[in-house]
């Protein structure tokens, strides 16, 4: 159990609930979801694992494709290839700052992708940290390292800068795809932007780009960009704006992981609400905001259950331990204090809520009155954002450990019934 | 129109659900509704309507009842009376600080039902700012000024107040409905308060006092409050625990306007979700929270509502002009932004939202590209809590004038499909 028992049927629902919403998006699971049913015909199958997640999607994708697969390779950060892949090379890289490692692999990956035919499927593994570790850049590293630093001194926004930079590269904003071409590309994504924006998630290398010449022209004016005579002449090359070979399935995403927790209320006979899984404001707001949907529905007959996912933010003006999600907990406990066997559970489904070693928070309607008995001023953690040693205190905190994925974070409230 | 139109079906949905809301809670509309189908026997009616809202609620009661009504008095806040009404003697007094003319009202009311019997009834409406109108001090009206202050000054809670207040009365904590027993009671609640706490509500006089003596001499001793030998004897005298002989109903409150507003979405075709009736956090974290319901349910196949109400908080940090409701509509504006046929309103049933004329704000899926059209800064709005002017730019004032009513906000979310 990832959160303290004590007999108490919510905490029981709420562990239960929060570990199958986590497994639903770990690695392993998303990729099987993805492959389940899935046929590649007779052609090659080559297998291109990117990102922090590359290794066990690789590996998930191996145990379940054995044989069939025929060649791949993962391209990982250091210290993230946890073993052999029959068939695969593993190769780690630069992250957050891409490096001559990741060039290299990324060169290799797309040798391995050459001379395909249509007949052949390249199986486009794609996690977080995607934009790093596969690059190629079509200028020297150090001149895209300077446009990089005038675009980040002249306060564009990373729309602007991705306009730029995908032109310099010769596998971002879907050139990945054109590469592969006139081979299948079965694109698997572990999403760990909100909303999935395909484009942004290691900058899209087996997806159209929207943005055109004329774009990423008008940023290098409005800017003034001093810019070599080859970057000049790469701006004005346009990237793919359709990729007919291209299937992309978004595995793992937060949207995933709140449908995973609604599934999971629903065999437990909450009836389910599914508020959002776009949340992004202050994080103890958003835990009063549920609390106060709690109280509010503290007559009803049947057992309730609110989801909310996303990515919320804390604005740090204390010096205590924390993360957004033991605050959201935090902020709904006031809330809550007396209802009726009401609780709220948040967690970020990497296993890691802020710089602790929690991964969430728990609370419920007898909380508040557990910090009193102990002497904790619910306000004053709040105001020093120390959240985790008041949960600590209350068997509040939420452990699982490092999960392997990263598709950000949910929030369910329960109100437990008759 | 309450709110500016310019053709969007959004717009006209919007203002026309915010008027039907707030009709609901107008005193007319929430002392007919109580009144409906009420049958008061054959013996005497003697209404006694207190607060700020008295007087419209008992000109409603009186157009209703006509000759039925025996006699009555209305205690008000001064300015707030606004005509004559047969049989009924119209008193004003002071608020929020009583004085002598509420002291001496609240002694005629006590006059007017005296002596009653069992066959009678008063019929009590009751609003807020009851508990500064209607006051009879058992002790000098001086002392238990200076009791208040002392209360203040060691910081204790409003519970802890009104435990020792409501001894230091002659018609609070229940005992106006004690002085009038044998008579039935029939009270009708216009409540300003989140949650409806009846013993709150103009400090309870027709509700059973559920603190004890002893709860009472613990706030004087904890307290080291300096008390008159005759303070120290009340505080030593019980208030009622059970009033038998009242009935009451809260006729008017958020949950009514919500409900209201609610009704008012289906009736136009609208799935709602009821969210709250309890909000109470910041209110631009409010706006954000539900913008990101918004976000999460754009591709719904039908018209979707959520409805939310209560009384969020402004932490103040700029100089500009606005109020919570217009916070919460901005708050909302920026993950709005680029939505499809997606709007939120809030406002305050009084009618008047923080120091301006507006009651509230409107917002929608093109309010934010409207300001940045017009080179106004969201952000920089926000950060000077400069909101009114901002939604006047862009046509989002929600402008009705006092309504007479306050039982504080309500939001709503629309998402007009297909």
């Amino acid at each position: 159990m990832i959160i303290p028992q004590n007999g108490s049927a919510l905490r029981q629902d709420a562990a239960a609930i929060a570990s199958e919403a986590i497994r639903s998006v770990l690695p392993d699971e998303a990729v099987a979801r993805a492959l389940k049913n899935r046929e590649f015909g007779s052609g090659r199958l080559v297998l291109v694992a990117v990102g922090k997640a590359a290794w066990q999607m690789a590996k998930a994708a191996s145990d379940i494709l054995g044989s069939r697969l025929d060649r791949g390779i993962v391209i990982t950060k250091y210290d993230h290839v946890k073993g052999s892949i029959p068939r695969v090379v593993c190769r780690e890289g630069g992250h957050p700052v891409p490096d001559e490692n990741g060039f290299a692999a990324t060169e290799e990956a797309i040798g391995l992708v050459s001379g395909l035919s249509e007949e052949d499927t390249v199986l486009f593994l794609l996690s977080g940290g995607g934009s790093a570790l596969f690059e190629k850049p079509l200028i020297p590293g150090e001149e895209l390292a300077g446009i990089t630093r005038q675009l980040l001194a002249s306060g564009a926004d990373i729309v602007e800068m991705n306009t730029v930079r995908k032109r310099l590269s010769a596998v971002k904003g879907g050139r990945f795809a054109g590469l592969c071409a006139p081979a299948r590309v079965y694109a698997v994504v572990l999403s760990d932007i909100i909303g999935d924006p395909l484009d942004m998630i290691a900058s899209g290398p087996a997806c159209p780009d929207a943005s055109t010449c004329g774009d990423a022209k008008a940023v290098a004016a409005r800017y003034r960009l001093t810019l070599s005579p080859e970057a000049e002449r790469l701006l004005e090359t346009e990237t793919p704006k359709s990729l007919p070979n291209v299937e992309t399935v978004i595995t793992g995403s937060v949207r995933n992981l709140c449908r995973a927790a609604e599934t999971a209320c629903r065999a437990r006979g909450y009836e389910t609400v599914y508020l959002t899984d776009r949340l992004n404001g202050e994080a103890r707001e958003a835990g009063a905001f549920l609390a106060s949907i709690a109280a509010s529905h503290q007559d009803t007959p049947v057992s309730l259950a609110y989801i909310a996912g996303g990515e919320t933010v804390v604005h740090l003006k204390g010096k205590g331990r924390g993360g957004r999600n033991q605050e959201i907990a935090l902020g709904a406990a006031a809330g809550l204090d007396g209802l009726d066997r009401t609780a709220l559970f948040s967690l970020g489904s990497d296993g890691t809520d802020g710089p602790c070693d929690a991964a969430g928070g728990y609370v419920d309607d007898g909380t508040a009155g557990a910090l009193r008995a102990k002497g904790i001023d619910l306000h004053a953690v709040l105001a020093d954002n120390d959240a985790y040693p008041a949960l600590d205190a209350v068997d509040g905190l939420i452990m699982t450990g490092p999960t392997g994925t990263n598709v950000n974070d949910v929030t369910v409230l329960l109100i437990r019934r008759p």
